[in-house]
């Protein structure tokens, strides 16, 4: 049996299309255009790369993208009042602080300057709390687990019920989307370099998501028979067929993978094209938010 | 085999002696006196008596307690005023509300407004967002958790590549223990009501938390062979031969899950005594901040 695959580049677009014609009807009823800034901290070329693939998807959404960049030894005082700058300018709606950030910068305090209803990003700490907690929702959800939660209702799994395990636990996927599927009535175990016996657990998993950097890390035996596997991972593996020396790899044996799980990502065209989907999903709905203060 | 029992009694006895000598001497070196501030809204019987049972607490080890009643009608802005006016009281270290609020107030809103530095009970968004990322630390543990991981602690259990499951997912204990173990480097799986098979779950763990509020869920043979077991549960159950009709249990059926764990927590004489004494060391905690700033 060969998994059906999870056709992230084709949700994605699905995605990227409710929010165009979403956008288009506010600026025919309402004369309004959602705005997103983003923040770019120094000279990083993959944090440049990602800054220009967000405003460029903007763009073609009908979106306005605000550029900001502030040199490598920008102050805290610097990037926290850039910040509050664009907290109170009412044309920007969301707020994208590119991470990783330099070093010296206090990360934690830079995210906690943005106002709330800006956080498109949804790593405010108190919308953490909120998706942490029973009985309350967060106004955003981090982008990356909100395209796993996405792909996963696209592909008609309802996590109520199953059981869902997650190698991985960083702050922008892994712990998010066991908080995620936890309030989807999941069972969910988090698994992490600690877990002594890894493969016992991944067997176990009606949903797994591996979210843990480590090529190839979930070989086929590890997963239980008609699963749903969501590999977030994006690895280089040496390949000297190709051009550039490498070839992108998930944290999944894809090829033995497919053979055991129900429905699988690919890597690429899984869940990346996910995130910048779900972070123009975010900004629409923090100017849907702004509108309806007006 | 019997399982040695894990006496919480003597362990919060040990934690409030703790505080009455830090307590004591940084009256004498500082001439400061913490102070815990409890809002009781309306006349829940059982609310009147955890205030009262924290107020007494407090006296005993030489904190200023400090109580405020409102009726159980008051208004959202009155209750949030309260608060409000006790974050500005420098007498005031630590603010209580007490939960449940009625129904008619806006618990969130209540507890967004404590001041992030007085947060004893550790229910504050931003408390609970730091305690749900990596890398970040809330400035106060919720209570009763605190307690299970200190009542580990002294015995001697280190939940590093163990394997943890939590039953239960409320957000004062289950949802914030599954944190607390995460981050001790435990490998977490939260069960609760839509866990398709709980015995298979709490079979495997090494630390088994007993949370969901159910007399007697987790029978002996649900238990790991020398697991250890903490039951957070106090339920009451029919019982002839007392006074009152009934007696107190946990959410694990004690006297057979003793045979088969390696360690157990009594009910009552287990948990319990904990949150109160975690209470009083948060309450000292948010005396040295302050104190810190003076």
């Amino acid at each position: 049996m060969t998994a059906q695959i999870i056709d992230g580049t084709a949700i994605g677009a699905k995605v990227q299309e409710e929010v165009r014609q979403a956008v288009a009807e506010m600026k025919e009823k309402y004369n309004y255009t959602p705005g997103l800034a983003t923040v770019l901290v120094g000279e990083d070329p993959a944090s440049a790369t990602y800054v220009g693939m967000k405003q460029r998807t903007c763009e073609k959404l009908g979106i306005r993208s605000i550029g900001h960049k502030l040199e490598a030894d920008a102050t805290q005082e610097e990037v926290e009042g850039l910040v509050r700058k664009l907290n109170a300018d009412p044309n920007v709606n969301g707020i994208l602080v590119q991470l990783p950030l330099p070093k010296h910068l206090n990360e934690e305090a830079v995210l906690n300057a943005i106002d709330l209803e800006k956080d498109v990003d949804g790593f405010h700490p108190v919308n953490i709390g909120r998706l942490a907690m029973k009985g309350r929702n967060p106004l955003f959800v981090p982008c990356t687990p909100a395209g796993c939660m996405r792909l996963l209702e696209e592909s008609g799994v309802d996590p109520n019920g199953k059981e869902a395990v997650i190698v991985g636990r960083s702050n922008i996927v892994g712990l998010p989307m066991a908080m995620l599927l936890q309030k989807a009535n999941a069972t969910v175990t988090i698994c992490h370099s600690r877990t002594k016996d890894l493969a016992e657990h991944t067997r176990q998993a009606d949903i797994l998501v591996a979210a843990i950097g480590w090529a190839e890390l979930i070989k086929g035996d590890m997963i239980k028979p008609g699963a749903t596997v969501i590999d977030v991972g994006t690895n280089q593996k040496e390949d000297a067929t190709k051009k550039r020396g490498y070839r992108l790899v998930g944290d999944v044996d894809f090829e033995a993978a497919k053979e055991v799980a129900g429905q699988i990502t690919p890597v690429p065209g899984g869940v990346g094209p996910m995130t910048i989907a779900m972070l123009m999903h975010n900004t629409m709905r923090a100017a849907q938010i702004a509108l309806s203060k007006k």
